[in-house]
């Protein structure tokens, strides 16, 4: 079980959904992903939070293969976000962005985890993300995400960090617009021009389309439907987590272990909707995860005769 | 192999997408249904067209398993429709309607059609949906197909005729109308209880769901990735050949069935989604479609460890 190093936001979230609001709540890009990940190895995360972020924030990491030496503390508080969603959630307004802390976050990555076999970026400035990989050892796989705030004012730097990334995880409008093509079949490849040998589509409720690592074509997880669905937030972070984490644990780099993480992160995303913020995945045993990968299977096996 | 009756339009569309124009080509809900279900049985078609339908547009039946005695030829004019196309193909605008021989059409199920084990009803008024049932005898499976226009105008008789349906095949968006909640699980129990014991929701470009015959839950189909999708007019019609086709070909009605029958519908409908019109299917072989199949288990396999 190789450890994955884990780069990203750790913040405070205030959420509004139709179904209630949630205020101050532990959320971040790091935070998800770290705890999904956890689930199947360890993970070494580098973060930075402000002087309110106290004893109880730290509680979410306490008891799981999580590695704090490298979340930093600086004076100040630490990055908020607030998001309002429209009645179907596929529609998400910020109603703020606070930077505080992470305004001047420098990722140091400790000497303990430079030789870390996976490394995940999460979405930071792509400027940042290359400081990341400038003091890693040859990692084995770097999966990174990204948004189309760096996709509109960063791309140059987009780029170089993306020549240096093995799989890249981002939502369909994302790919849409990186690749300047409204066919996703046609975006994915110009993307993997870029760099990424391995592309991975998030499509919301519709679920997730991943470039094969072994013959070029795509592999196609539907989200599993569910009856409730109180907060995305997190949902893409915890995919990453479940997909990165799946993959540290087979320790293989196969088609058929590619498709199981795609699987992986689709379960754990499943949960983390469930409820406000981290709250589902907080609670989340392995045998809920192992039962609802059967379901997943249900969901979609069939034969041809 | 069970014969299929078949019911609904017989059409010429007139079609522009991003892509290019096709004038008045051959189409219709009886039309795309069974060409597709032909490729797995036989079809006896039941539907209209005035005097305008000549040999030159007969020959999209010719050599194909489909019995015409119960396509009717009546004075004036074949029903006509143009829809317009936005530039990501999924969104629609119709240009006209014209019914022409459509509007006085009372469905005369020839004797010989009666005892038909399958029927697919495709989207017509729901009155003439019952009067097609009135005409048969004890079919084994009823699959049928509606639209906004009868969910928001002939509601109470819609009602009536799902009460007799055991397979519904209708739009995400339709789902949602039909049963007044957004949230599709909740809305698939709601259309349940109306009377079809299987739903079957296509959402496009993000695939089909089905609700499992043997414990409630759901099948997943994503659609096939294409990297140029031309026209998508008739391709619902085509998944519902395909799915209906592909159940009676089998003969069984178990779960195992139906999921075939949803990849089998999917397949179809992805060559037909390839051209204007019914170009695709017209070329198409058996060998394709075994060859899409193979490619759907590709997109869609894995193995939890």
């Amino acid at each position: 079980m190789d450890p994955i190093l884990a780069v990203g936001s750790v913040a405070f979230d205030s959420i509004k959904t139709p179904f209630g609001e949630a205020a101050h709540v532990v959320g971040g890009s790091a935070t998800f992903f770290s705890v999904a990940a956890s689930f199947f190895t360890d993970v070494r995360m580098v973060g930075v939070v402000g002087e309110d972020f106290g004893d109880d924030e730290m509680r979410v990491f306490a008891g799981r293969r999580i590695d704090l030496e490298g979340l930093e503390r600086v004076p100040g508080e630490t990055f908020r976000w607030k998001g309002e969603y429209g009645f179907d959630l596929n529609s998400r307004e910020t109603i703020y962005t606070r930077l505080n802390a992470f305004e001047g976050f420098q990722p140091k990555i400790p000497e303990r985890y430079r030789a870390s076999p996976l490394v995940f970026l999460g979405n930071i400035q792509p400027t940042l993300q290359a400081d990341v990989l400038d003091q890693v050892r040859a990692p084995r796989l770097v999966a990174a995400d990204t948004m189309n705030l760096w996709i509109e004012h960063a791309r140059a730097d987009l780029e170089r960090v993306l020549r240096r990334v093995d799989v890249l995880i981002i939502n369909d409008s994302e790919a849409r617009e990186l690749a300047g093509h409204p066919n996703l079949v046609r975006a994915a490849q110009r993307i993997q021009a870029m760099g990424p040998r391995i592309l991975v589509i998030k499509r919301g409720e519709h679920g997730v389309l991943m470039t094969r690592p072994d013959d070029g074509g795509f592999f196609a997880a539907p989200a599993m439907p569910l009856d409730t669905v109180f907060d995305p937030t997190g949902a893409g972070d915890t995919f990453a987590g479940g997909f990165v984490g799946s993959l540290a644990a087979s320790g293989e780099l196969t088609d058929a272990a590619f498709r199981r993480a795609t699987i992986y992160g689709s379960a754990l995303a499943s949960f983390s909707v469930e409820d406000f913020g981290l709250n589902r995945l907080l609670t989340l045993s392995r045998g809920e995860i192992d039962a609802r990968m059967a379901e997943f299977k249900r969901l979609t096996h069939f034969d041809v005769r």
